[in-house]
């Protein structure tokens, strides 16, 4: 007979997603929309495109890994309860008199708790990728890692597209060129489910899932808590690029050619409008002005 | 037995629309890239990229509702005699000597009945759209509409992307921000199409296609006739949009956000150039130059 | 019984691809993607945006037939020796201490070695792709086409998008505007071996591809060796261009438009940069800086 504490991850690994933590994710996903620059003002001009847009942030991972497996990317919208879910806290976030909606989530403890709940959803999100890429390609390690991350860190990785949806488009960045925290811990996730699902990790996989989840919303919390955080990527960054990729040590100029903007067109079209900066400072910066 | 004026509905939604009415379609699509800023210069310099533009423009539909349900998208290219009717009227369109072909469909009786053709198979693509999807995904109504939708309006939802074919790259419009139209139309009727699809429109399939028709049909004329149409969604986004989104009555800047262009990018480099009006003016403005 | 030297394209088509030929193919286009401007920075910057476009380029024909035929793009991850081999090329080529593999490569001899397999690779591909379309539309011979085209120059033709991986968008040049001698290449290809799949070319497959690749490889080395190679296409394009398109002989402003650039925005853009020249000529410059 096994203590009850040991069946914590067990029973933690069968917890449904389905409404609340479900709905703690678009709630996150859509107050994230909402905080990018320009969003409102699409939101009064086309109410289509800001719902496309929210809808890209709600159900990114599940359209890109479709997308990667050839599976109907609209097949997330035959999910019609999830679907209504998700638009109705589009339209209360959004569209809510007096900002209510937007106000109340915004109120610390509750941006915590869905932030947190939120991260739980990602754990689920990746190990259903990586086994729904099992299923379609046994033992092929890179698919199910490449599934798995696509499902983690979905919204992130078609940002540029997203962005085009509203109007905006910055060819200069993307989640593969600079790497934000999400993106980066789903794509970590994703390589330990795999590991875990071709049996190369000794650990049962609601163990990895507990282990994983406690995780991901510990440095969530602490992230929204702080306001310097360190990256928990930083150590392992600082000594695996030099070693692996001449980071840093080597001078990115080797070749002899001149450290000209790459990108002629809106690098100096930048230059003209005064320093674009990134996406991060902005959010930052409006959230101050707030 | 039925009057002969009952069996109208019935006897038009029979009507097939190979070769004439397609043929009408392909005519007014190339005759609708042609009128485009600078694609006689591209398909001067590139007539492959020309082409390419032109298959997207008369196939556009097919293509981006194949994607959505991840079918093959290349599978128009299978019909071998609809792609070289669609490329003997691109061809005529753009080469012939003395811009014979162009002129002659210029002429304003045969626009107008090219115009109306092309309305009606509209109607046939969103129908065909709506059951397409409902055999897929039973009383998923949401994919229905959408890929009813994709079908009727397809060239203009992808127009990003056929820009991006001629060397032309617009992020700052789309037809999700700004809809035109045949886009709102084509919406509409996929909702209605679906509605009464699943059971929920008292009414039989081929009236509400001749209903439908009747209307598209009639307001193309309307409009072509018309120097300022008024647009028949005008009263309806005036009531629904203040109330459902408090479009006009809540100010834009609402979060307090100064209204900054939001897509510092591109909106900064159009006022270097002077100004970049958009795509429907441009075209007015070429039509009034011939 | 036969005579030895008319067995030679029987047994040259059976010649395996892998790993020899295979690696050439990777090394040749690493080597090709290394020396597009701003890559190096790239590398040093993001190893992973590097590495997938390393990847785009390597694997860009069969992720495009796949999109195109709705199977699924990421199938090429699943063949597990290939991948780990092209990136251990990339991994060599990017990041070997002093550029040691990069050097080597470059050497002459070498480089002219991996060229000339590399070419044998593309009737391979070509070859596949129309099989394989053949496959799955019969007589469809534009799918064919398509899809042979798709195979053999796959890189070039998503070019677009494999540059937006390391954030650089040019809008304004694609490689169906501006035909680079390899896609145009391997397009003839496609033409002629789809005409020899549905039995219009009274010619053996293994006799074809033995000839196309001796002219593949021959023109290779040739256009290696000289400093201004003659396009074999030009005598072809300077006959059938004014024949069939009125290309130089009706003048492009014929419609009465100003020949104004017909992408104000980055057109403009490029006008404060100095004036964007296009990749090849790039290339040729950092070539010579080196």
């Amino acid at each position: 007979m096994e203590s009850l504490l040991g069946q914590v991850p067990l029973r933690f690994s069968r917890v449904p997603m389905f409404p609340f933590f479900d709905l703690a994710h678009y709630t996150a996903s859509v107050m994230t929309l909402k905080e990018q620059r320009g969003v409102v003002d699409v939101a009064y001009r086309s109410p289509i495109a800001c719902w496309f847009s929210a809808m890209l942030y709600c159900f990114g991972g599940s359209i890109l890994s479709s997308l990667m497996l050839a599976e109907p990317p609209v097949a997330f919208l035959a999910n019609t309860t999830s679907v209504l879910l998700a638009s109705s806290v589009w339209y209360l976030i959004f569209y809510c008199p007096h900002d209510l909606a937007y106000r109340l989530v915004s109120f610390p403890p509750i941006q915590l708790m869905v932030a947190g709940m939120k991260e739980v959803t990602r754990t689920w999100k990746i190990t259903g990728g990586v086994a729904h890429a099992h299923s379609h390609y046994k033992n092929a390690w890179i698919v199910m890692i490449a599934i798995g991350w696509a499902r983690g860190a979905g919204g992130g990785l078609i940002s540029n597209f997203e962005q085009l949806v509203r109007g905006v488009w910055k060819p200069e960045t993307n989640e593969l060129l600079k790497m934000s925290y999400p993106v980066k811990i789903s794509l970590v996730g994703a390589v330990f489910f795999t590991m875990q699902q071709i049996h190369y990790l000794p650990v049962e996989k609601h163990d990895l899932m507990f282990l994983y989840t406690i995780f991901l919303v510990g440095m969530k919390i602490t992230m929204m808590l702080t306001d310097h955080p360190p990256s928990p990527f930083a150590p392992f960054e600082n000594i695996l690029g030099p070693l692996l990729f001449g980071l840093r040590t080597a001078p990115p100029r080797a070749r002899g050619e001149a450290r000209v903007p790459h990108n002629g067109i809106s690098s100096a079209c930048s230059l003209t409008t005064g320093g674009e900066t990134d996406e991060s400072s902005k959010k930052k910066h409006s959230k101050k002005s707030d």
